[in-house]
């Protein structure tokens, strides 16, 4: 399997922790972003949307969207589970990973913070008021729904890492580029510190990339 | 099962048709987002994200994110499935859901566009020009996508409706709300134009609920 993707890309870093838990070997493929490689005719070729991560299976399929990559691995790989089996269960870790995934990292990547500076005329504190926003709005909530939850455990779920705790980990890394600490939200902060203990987490960082600046 | 809801959201939709495909049948509550009703305490308790839509399960359960309710729906209902029986067929469906679910609605949802009319000035044509831009950028990538590939049927994947045909119908609809059209798109076009004229999404269209105006 080829990994095309990026070391800073939150949603790369989701799916580099996904297949360490699973104990999957891969090989890196780096694009840079600032020098625009997502948008080359060789990785638009691999995916017309010009967004990593792309997963390159054995037989050549391109597969794009970090969490239909990550489903993927769970259906063909379910040894190390990253969804719990009931399927009650299985609705809450899911909720908890697209409240990460499609509530903020959408609004705060690297195009949006480029279009409200280009068209809405954002300087740097104008995008990190932006970013901080859309992380705020949802961490918020997301803190309510893990402190008042029996089924929170020393990760999102329990006391495996599973699909919440790969979006949940990658997020605070990207919120460090705006220097949010996770001070306001113990919960999230006592598991993201849990989360970093562990091997398969760590070495998803971005500092612990090929590519990394 | 009682569907906590509003007519126009688009995720809403996309909820209503799933169910409606599986023939689930549910109890209809509509929270008017123009009025705050998803922000008012007693739809807080129901999911503190304060988003539509949350289905209520039989055990009073509340699973909120459109996408991990239908992913539940599936699993224990699987009958009429919305993702095909092949894991890389699955993984295609999903990252063209995701496409939609994560790259164009969660920019373009009411309180995105109300923050960016609030902090940068944005007027009635601004926000329609932000909204276009990021359903023209990956409506193009989905249009070729979906136009390059032989598994692309009558419908996203082959000839059976599922999981990315209920986002697409959903996201074709709120794109009608800034007039929209969908002729730069012939693929996507005559996908909608299929699904619309299939009775379980023309039932879910937002023009067709008990709360619509």
């Amino acid at each position: 399997m080829i990994l095309h993707n990026y070391f800073r890309s939150s949603t790369s870093t989701r799916l580099r922790a996904a297949l360490n838990l699973k104990g999957l070997d891969y090989d890196y493929a780096a694009y840079p972003l600032k020098e625009g490689a997502h948008k080359s005719p060789e990785f638009l070729a691999r995916n017309p949307a010009g967004l990593v991560p792309v997963l390159e299976i054995e037989d050549g399929t391109h597969i794009p969207q970090s969490l239909a990559i990550i489903e993927y691995l769970e259906e063909v790989h379910p040894e190390t589970p990253l969804l719990p089996a009931d399927p009650v269960g299985r609705a809450r870790v899911r909720a908890l990973a697209y409240m990460i995934a499609c509530e903020i990292h959408p609004l705060n990547n690297l195009r949006v913070l480029k279009h409200l500076s280009a068209e809405f005329g954002a300087d740097a504190e104008g995008q990190k008021a932006w970013f901080t926003k859309w992380v705020r709005e949802t961490f918020d909530a997301l803190e309510t729904t893990l402190a008042g939850s029996a089924e929170t455990g020393i990760y999102c779920h329990g006391d495996t890492p599973g699909l919440a705790d790969v979006c949940l980990y990658a997020q605070v890394w990207n919120n460090q580029r705006f220097g949010i600490a996770t001070g306001d939200w113990p919960t999230i902060a006592r598991i993201f510190n849990a989360l970093d203990a562990l091997e398969p987490f760590a070495k998803a960082a971005p500092p612990n990339q090929p590519d990394s600046e």
